[in-house]
């Protein structure tokens, strides 16, 4: 298996499969065409130009395909770029995949389902469990495969499954130390806060949002489902406020999205959950490609901060 | 008639039937307690002191009871206080009657429900006709007596309806101006945009937020029922969403309470429209109590500015 | 007459005459200076490259010259470009002149000053009248030509006159369901709020700042021109102070250049014509360039927003 | 001489003439009506109640007045209060007059009228030395008589001059150790920064502010009397916009009231001489009345810090 | 045992033994003095008026004191009040100690120091291990008796440790999720992040800010204490850095203190953790107060929020 | 000696010595390597492209490298850029040397030290004077060399020695209007304010900010340095915290770096010396790089705001 593209470094030589993800045509000063390229793998992305093109090459180099690559490693504007020597689309004979370039959940499907039916089998409020797993099940096949979002955490295949099992592992942890906790709410509003991106956002690949995702966002459209569920479940108790609260309020905040702040006590620690996961998760990624001793590339969504990796982390 | 409350200047004698708004009880330094309580009539309220209480007293001068008070206006911290000579509960031979005390539209219930009709009537296309119709009936009881508020403006019984009834004039008379907009949905939106009030807020008198009202507000509330009428009525076009983001954003911005802001022009001509009327309202009731030459008190809504009324204005 | 330069789709080709707007030279990479020209005609603009550029063409292209222009549009970040494969000055045997490329109110300079001329003659208060007529008549040759702002909006060839009448219609409807409204004052506060653009601007093609303009603005201009014309007129009742409070406050708050927000109940509703107009003219701008169901640019002066335009809407 | 009202301690018999700044009336809670009044002195004001007061004592007791009090000092919710045993107004045999009890600035007017004088008679720039002379001999009679302020700094007999004069001193000495700065501007801008406090406010004693005061500012009244007078004295250079820039831009930001920031060199230090001859006049005053090792009170216009008095400052 | 001063109703008779933790003298509308008391126990505080007070009364009833009260709980502008009847100082006989009276942690001082003494057992760390140890050792006698704030959470006897104590196991439980977490970093934080309150606070008992703390904060205090204590150990390594930062940054932001956000993974997680902590406590303190279908009191910390008990709540 | 770098105007041709500050590789569109060149000498920089570079190119032109130019200036974005004919680097024989290209302080190193040195022997508080004394001796040689920040103010060899005896003097100047001042206080705090960046940044060229500035920044540095050094000099009065208040506070407010505002006279007064002898540095870099009649290019540290200079300052 060759390495990962974010691994290369200025200088070297790289020769592999990767999926373009992104192509834009250009005109260069000297009048011709070319294209700039973001090629993907697991690892993550790189940018690349490919000069002077045909008519062919813009046909055949478009987002989603899988090219054979050969080219060099250098330093563009302090960020590193691919210059393409060589490159062709993948052919059948190739034998490479789709799904070989694209980042995944390092849980399967399966063991990421098998944990939450757990969680809300261990449910007891007949209420709250009946519209946690009726919302699920409605939703599943997308909930499964869909990213946590388009960017800055979780972005990847099944990103939005594998974010939901860590905050569940993580709210049974801190319900273990402060049992006034209700694990009902907390497991059904983390089941629960994402579900609406199922809606807001068009698919586990080349993420965008809908006309629906645009105009109404995730919170309203899961409080909305939330609504609904309710009405065909039959189901009548304060339980259904308190579920759509907690969908509702869960950004913390009203300029961060959420128009009622957390007015119940499994509402804000709900909310701190989903932002420790999140946080982890694009620390753990931001550091992981600096050695001991340097600090990350700004992490936009982490207020711009560049974070240390200290010299005494091996 | 006897004169509003608010227009007696301090020195005057008062006696007169008043409601009861508020009542709270205190101990004053003598060791004996004392009642604090808000007198109303129509052009709106006072404070009053009631000193050395009996047990009675507590039990009869309770809110939205009907009392015969006699006393005099003075001042108390740049404020007027009512200091209480007499005062007994009002009986059946009194022929007093509470919506005498209360202010109300200045419009009669049947000519504003008329006047929407008329609007939905006008509309052109039959989803946001239907939908519109369809809340606007299921809530009518309520919507037809609520206020439009607790406190700012439209605070008064028909409140929701009167702000309704100037807002769609204001919207008709507006886009007679700039053709291009679309007369459907600002009439559906001036309609629907505050009805989850009805929800939201307890009744027309003593209106506190009920449980739903503070954990959801009626922004979701009423863009959930947008959801369930649209299902109700089988409808699925874009217009369910336009419909539930012109609800969602009519508030404009995060911070005040919208989590997407204005997206469709009809949207943000919404937000003006009903900005316009309640500053309207608020400004004139602020400058009908004072003279030519003189400042109005600090109108908190309108960021606490103190307006002035021009000498040349009469 | 050929179709207007934002209407093209990329692929397509053009040639036909336009205006240059701006030009600004640079150096590619292969050493050789090349132009990148905004190109303008009434429809709006587009940026051009010019490559390997004698000294002679760095003369003949500059600001406000025609010429005839061939190329092809291309996407360029996303946004069209020009890519010029002929370009020459226009002769005076083309017969096009300046104007045909400038775009111009809707309405002619005699039916504007028509109307306003009207609404001055329905002034009732004299001391109003005699200021606002005279101030209009000391500035009337630049206020009927000069664009309302330099960008944003109105940000045509008598973009100022047009957002006046605009907003004096608006005032009327608007004074017309709100009878406590002074219409003397809206009507002035109109026609004077932005007529101290005529000083801080330079004019109405190729608009800049003057540097009264620079370091005073607009509002402290007009502030001064009023009480000078007072003086002149010997106007001394409070209507002075009064509309030099309305231009003062007409920017709402001090954040946005008005060092009193308004105090006067006329000068809170000048500033919302003046929003509300603004609003109108740059949402109608922004849609009218994108079809049903798709989102506009993002419009910086609307907070950056991107409005849809529903597919309903044809 | 008696000591000054402020540095009297709880548990003192006070008995001297002092100035009634202030009466409001009160209703206690026996049903009697009382005082609260203001006193002054020249070491500032301490707050006084006078129980169960006849319709004479109503009418004898008023602001202006000057008073023979007796009383105790005591303490009521951390702030000295003068409990009141007797008091009668001062007759003409008493001999004691107004400005006996009023604060006023350390220089005598002939003093600060020469000083500033003299800095005029320094400017080089025969136009600004013109428009700065002419406008304070206009509002001289005022300008030598006003406070700086209503309250917060300077807010004294004469503190406007003195403030000026101090400002002038500060202005040389910093102009003296960066040779670049234009003491003309410096001068001039010092003095008419504030003058227009002369409309804004309503005069020295028990000052407010005036309706033009109210609708315009400072600011705005200074800026239009440079208008004016450069118009009076046919000056037109470019002094004439960078004179009302200085004035109009010496609050800094346009949160603080100046639309335009400083823009001119001269007129970011002005900002900055202006802030720091407050701050030091408001720290001096704070720190006064404290003893080594003591906090001052929260300071308002000082971000309500409470500054610290180090121990080893006697 | 008698029931908790908080946990009565208005109207209820009390009889029992209080600490009062504050006194203010004040002086009615009749002329006497009276005593404002704070009484306290380990529940909570209630307030109280003591009226006509003689001078040994105003000797007696001091803070600190423990005392005998007879009276009734009455309700005062929504707070309930204690209207005392009788009223005399505990005497030895009465066998009431201070600590009867103060709340405090719900662990023993032995357990939580065992337990603190384990997390720094488990260090691998030398240089972490040396410099927690000695910081903790030195200060030791003050961390086990001090609360975590002077008011807002974990403000009793104890309540740093405790503070403490739940933090690292959380710590703990965080990093069995996420093993990238250095358990090292985040034991150290924890246990130093508020040491510096030993000298920013007076002490445990009627606890204020100490000159130090209000001139450099608690947070400045430890980073000075861990620089020297480097010295005293001679350790250099890097972690004398990032312990310095750890405690720099654990108030995430500028404006909440900390000049530097945390800029290393560990220091963001020990910010989460702490406030994680806090609000437990503040939320579970505010919610034991209410019955389920209640609001609790606005918590000032909590962004002045009141939080909702749902009926399904027991 | 040839004309500075910064003044040439874009046609002109120039031929001279100069230092390379910066340098960056690229990749032209014909695929040839180029570097982008930062050029300095003591007026200032430019920017500069290198076309077709050989391999030997990129090893010679390095920063910190001088050489001989010869090229034009062109204007590219409205900023003048040179377009290299020919480069080569110095040789001995060219007699040229590192410190002719760089900016430095006005005064020589002797004559600051001895300036400094004099308000040292001046102070009268011992603890004040042996604390500073001490510090300043530590930290001397990098003190003299530093610059006083990476960009802004004062961003030249010796800017940090330089900014603190123009800050001296202007210390001196106002404390000699302001008798109350402290010069012990104000001198000391004007010494040891920005000290802390002889360890926050990298040194005198190139400079760049080290890991512990990063992560603990000059202030906390300093403070720390301060604690340290009275324990080694066994002083232990007041002064301590008071000096460590002086630099911790100097920022002014938390946003700005200060985790605690100034609560000290001296300390506000010294933020005050700070910013202005700060904002006076840049207000004149800026303004001498204009004509009279001009605004100077936008300033970030200061708003971003654009200066103008009056046509009659010559």
């Amino acid at each position: 298996m060759s390495k990962g593209i974010v691994y290369y470094e200025v200088g070297e030589h790289i020769e592999q499969f990767l999926l373009i993800k992104n192509a834009a045509k250009g005109i260069a000063s000297n009048g011709k065409p070319f294209l700039t390229l973001i090629f993907q793998d697991q690892s993550g992305e790189i940018e690349a130009k490919l000069w002077d093109v045909s008519d062919g090459d813009e046909k055949n180099f478009i987002p989603e395909t899988i090219v054979k690559v050969s080219g060099d490693i250098l330093n563009y504007r302090g960020r590193n770029q691919l210059r393409i020597r060589q490159i062709r689309p993948a052919s059948s004979s190739d034998s490479v995949k789709l799904s070989d370039f694209l980042e995944t959940a390092p849980l399967s499907t399966e063991e990421m389902m098998s944990k939450i039916t757990q969680y809300i089998f261990e449910m007891k409020n007949p209420n709250i469990q009946r519209i946690t797993r009726h919302l699920l099940k409605k939703h599943q096949e997308s909930f499964i495969e869909y990213p946590a979002a388009t960017k800055n955490h979780h972005e990847f295949v099944s990103g939005l499954a594998f974010h939901v099992v860590s905050m569940l592992d993580l709210a049974k942890a801190i319900a273990g130390l402060y049992p006034s906790l209700d694990t009902d709410l907390l497991y059904a509003g983390v089941i629960l806060h994402d579900l609406g991106k199922v809606i807001e956002l068009s698919g586990p690949i080349s993420t965008t949002y809908t006309v629906e995702g645009n105009l109404l966002g995730h919170i309203t459209i899961m409080v909305n489902e939330i609504g609904k569920a309710a009405e065909e479940l039959s189901i009548m108790g304060e339980e259904v406020i308190i579920l759509e609260h907690l969908v509702l309020s869960h950004h913390g905040k009203a300029e961060w999205g959420s128009p009622k702040p957390p007015l119940i006590k499994e509402a804000e620690i709900l909310h701190y959950i989903d932002n420790l996961d999140a946080k982890m998760n694009m620390l753990d990624r931001a550091l992981e490609r600096v050695k001991p001793g340097e600090f990350t590339e700004r992490v936009f969504a982490l207020e711009n901060r560049s974070f240390y990796k200290p010299i005494f982390h091996k």
